[in-house]
């Protein structure tokens, strides 16, 4: 088998794997799929020398639309507020898609990504990466003023947590809305600096009066 | 029983519930509240006619905090930018308590609270209410510009909700702070109108280059 071809059978494999997933509504082995396939189980392990090879494949397939428009994103010309939007909004539209099209599939593979949270992290690390290149290009600009780029990319990821979250998604689908996430951006692009505008502007938490 | 006698041994029952739900690790019945408490079925059936009113007794009891801070913040005359900051901080910083003295604990309320929604609703449709309170003063005030009350709501809700929903504290209770959520609340006051500062500025979501 060459690289290429072992990549493609990977990847036909993990098509098959989220395909049984759907039909069943659970995880599935290697056994199963080798039952369900037309490889035998020495193939198989080979692809997948572990139960944790096959949940990598099928997180890598379900996160590559995000990865492509992440790449598009950063790589295209767009005016930075633009970029920040879509960088958004085309993942969250595809997931509302996917959250429609089934939720109870969803709610299955939100469920098992939580299970193997540490194959899905490398995910949610690689789009902190491409968010701070996008916070780097806007602080140029003069956005985001006085802030470090890691307390920026935390308050950013906290106030938008509605719109990448698969669990948020479950929670509240129907109150999200692209609109809504336009205004978000640009309320963070208004408003977003180091600057105390005075909420926390005394240090005790008592109340004046009560 | 008086009307006052019977709140006060529905409270007691309520918190002898939850120290038999922290206890145990689950739920709890009326017949095992009867068996761990000095009174009688006849008497728990008398206070809690079905086993959902014992439920919204622990959340009423759950909530009561919450409400309490809520109704004080409201009342207060604070100025707006710190009535909002105590409005999330106070609630966030109990909950964050709660959740630190015994995560899985706090995990199971949560899952309590998903198979009981119905009863959790009224206590979220009652922040909503006071939420909108503030809003309408800080309109007052010039802020918010040019949004009705409901989508501001709906947009402050989204951009907080990391700071009020118990299953993201449990996703990412490590990333919240106090400090995080005053910068959030400064960048609402600063920078959330109906305003469009181009972020969703062209109707097409394809990108200009990529």
């Amino acid at each position: 088998m060459t690289a290429d071809e072992a990549d493609g059978k990977r990847l036909e494999l993990a098509r098959l794997a989220m395909d049984l997933i759907a039909k069943r509504g659970s995880a599935v082995t290697r056994n199963e799929l080798a039952a369900e396939s037309r490889s035998s189980r020495a193939r198989i392990d080979e692809i997948f020398p572990e139960e944790s090879d096959l949940f990598a494949a099928v997180v890598e397939l379900w996160y590559s639309h995000d990865i492509e428009v992440m790449e598009r994103v950063v790589a295209s010309d767009l005016p930075i507020q633009r970029k920040f939007y879509e960088f958004y909004a085309q993942r969250y539209m595809r997931e509302r898609e996917r959250f429609e099209e089934d939720p109870a599939l969803f709610a299955l593979y939100v469920e098992l990504g939580e299970g193997h949270f540490e194959q899905v992290r490398g995910y949610i690390d690689l789009a902190d990466h491409y968010l701070t290149e996008l916070i780097a290009q806007a602080q140029v600009e003069g956005f985001f003023s006085g802030l470090d780029i890691d307390r920026a990319l935390s308050l950013i990821n906290q106030m938008l947590i509605a719109y990448t979250s698969p669990q948020v998604m479950l929670m509240i689908s129907h109150r999200l809305h692209e609109e809504k996430l336009a205004r978000i951006i640009d309320t963070i692009f208004a408003g977003l600096s180091a600057e105390d505008n005075g909420s926390s502007g005394v240090n005790t938490l008592r109340l004046a009066s009560s």
